[in-house]
């Protein structure tokens, strides 16, 4: 069966859609900016569980997830729209306000209008949208596709901490007290996750990005948009990969911490390709190089021990 | 228990959100145009039923109730995106070819650009959210806030027929070859609604609104807004509403024509409100002139045989 992604270009190409594929839709706004715009479907059972988290955390993440997609194109959010279809079980509760309240809190955080929005009945899931609107200067919007080989392959934080939270979930933790400083960290990896919005800003400042995409689905998923938009491959150093060092501290991830931050999705760091020359600026910036874009078109190589392993996508997709 | 409507401005109030509240949320985009952009959320067994409809039906009805938010504001479109939350069997099957099919020739029809959208699984139903995103000359978009007492309210067609395309459906009718030419109009009008984009402009060319919103919920409800926004109240002229014709040939509609077309929704036509200088234009365009705006803050008249009864409001609403 194909995926969504292939679904997807299948689309693109029969109806010749050049705006589609990368993390926003970029539009020609004014002579100096262009407009970003992106939307990010949420349904529960699938990109969430209710019992799993808290509504102020899930009205949080929601958001949150399409400010990352603006920060990967090294823009500015400026407005947000929120479309919910909701049952009636959470509507007759306080689930709504609470929710909203952690929506808007992240909204206020980054000076984002609250421009609209939807509310429908739905059967028995929520369902939400969140629709984030944004500016770049024209002309400069990071895209997957400008990755150039030599480039160094950067990541600006650390990997794996979301989904060892999804993990520590699906064994029985909950968000509350109780927990250990480790353990909450990783659990707020994966229900309040950050978006990159002011280090997409710095970013953009130092002209830093060559290409850029955020490490949404999981970075051997994520690298490989990234390689196959810019018709190029990469290798991977599996030393230089950050591991939540939070990982460490559970047992449970001793065997797959390296796994899980290889294909664990939602951290929500920034993945970009950096030219040569601004190599020094990215590691003066924290950020984490861990590999090189190479002529191999379409070949994710893992090097570990000085020995390459062709790497295969195992990141998070729909289909 | 409150409605969509309540828990909207209770938020609006609690938030400060200045921009909630139209068809589209309006946003500057340069000295010369305003943007605006909506977001509709249809759910599966909510908002349709698939054994009701054909994919490429609803994948047009699902682009048309966010084009006509564009043209109750007076706009025109620009782009559109498409969020999808699939069921598996779904995307097993042709329906995602054919669903895409029917959106995309009404974004072709109408010059519409695909900028993107997001896909997802659904654990069991179908959910679609359709944003688009449109202009309109700055500070020219029509809000439901610009009546004032003494205007002449319009429609621009006739009303009830989508409703009545819903009953015939709810008694087993379906779309097929089969059916008569009436039957077929009322369940287009249903499965198929016409956003009145290109009537939208000529309104703006003679500038001729001073308020205005879509029947989507119902002109009971759809009016209500209105006047509720504008602050003042409305007198409608029974014996005025432009009941669809096409629901004559059908005894199931012989004592609920008028309730259909007061109460029924997703006609999609156009509700305005016209200066007295104006009437005759919106005549002579061939609206229909239903009734006119009082003082009378909040309150709906209906006037049957010279008698005034106040209307509640019977549209739909989710909660």
């Amino acid at each position: 069966m194909r995926t969504e992604f292939e679904f997807i270009n299948h689309i693109k190409k029969k109806y010749s859609l050049d705006f589609v594929g990368d993390d926003c839709a970029v539009l020609p706004k004014d002579d100096k900016t262009d407009l970003l715009m992106t939307s990010d479907l949420l349904i529960e059972d699938i990109d969430f569980r209710l019992n799993w988290t808290e509504p102020e955390l899930l009205g949080y993440k929601s958001l949150a997830v399409s400010l990352s997609d603006v920060a990967a194109m090294g823009g500015k959010p400026g407005w947000a729209m929120l479309a919910l279809g909701v049952p009636q079980r959470l509507w007759s509760s306080d689930f709504m306000d609470r929710f909203y309240e952690g929506w808007h809190s992240l909204a206020s955080e980054h000076g984002v209008d609250v421009a609209g929005g939807d509310i429908s009945r739905s059967p028995d899931r929520l369902v939400v949208d969140s629709v984030v609107g944004g500016e770049v200067e024209r002309g400069r919007a990071a895209l997957r596709s400008g990755a150039n080989v030599g480039d160094a392959i950067f990541v600006t934080g650390f990997l794996g901490g979301a989904a060892g939270g999804l993990r520590l979930l699906e064994a029985g933790a909950r968000f509350d007290d109780s927990l250990s400083a480790s353990a909450r960290h990783l659990l707020l990896r994966q229900l309040q996750p950050i978006s990159q919005t002011r280090t997409a800003s710095v970013i953009q400042d130092y002209s830093l990005a060559s290409s850029m995409i955020d490490v949404s689905d999981g970075l051997s998923s994520d690298l490989r948009h990234l390689v196959t938009a810019s018709g190029v491959g990469a290798a991977i150093f599996a030393d230089a990969i950050p591991i939540d060092p939070a990982m460490n501290e559970f047992p449970l991830f001793a065997d797959d911490a390296f796994h899980l931050a290889m294909n664990g999705g939602e951290d929500f760091e920034l993945l970009l390709t950096v030219a040569q020359d601004n190599v020094a600026t990215a590691l003066d910036l924290g950020f984490h190089k861990i590999g090189e874009i190479t002529p191999n078109v379409g070949i994710i190589e893992v090097i570990r021990d000085g020995r390459a392993e062709i790497l295969q996508p195992k990141g998070y997709r729909h289909f």
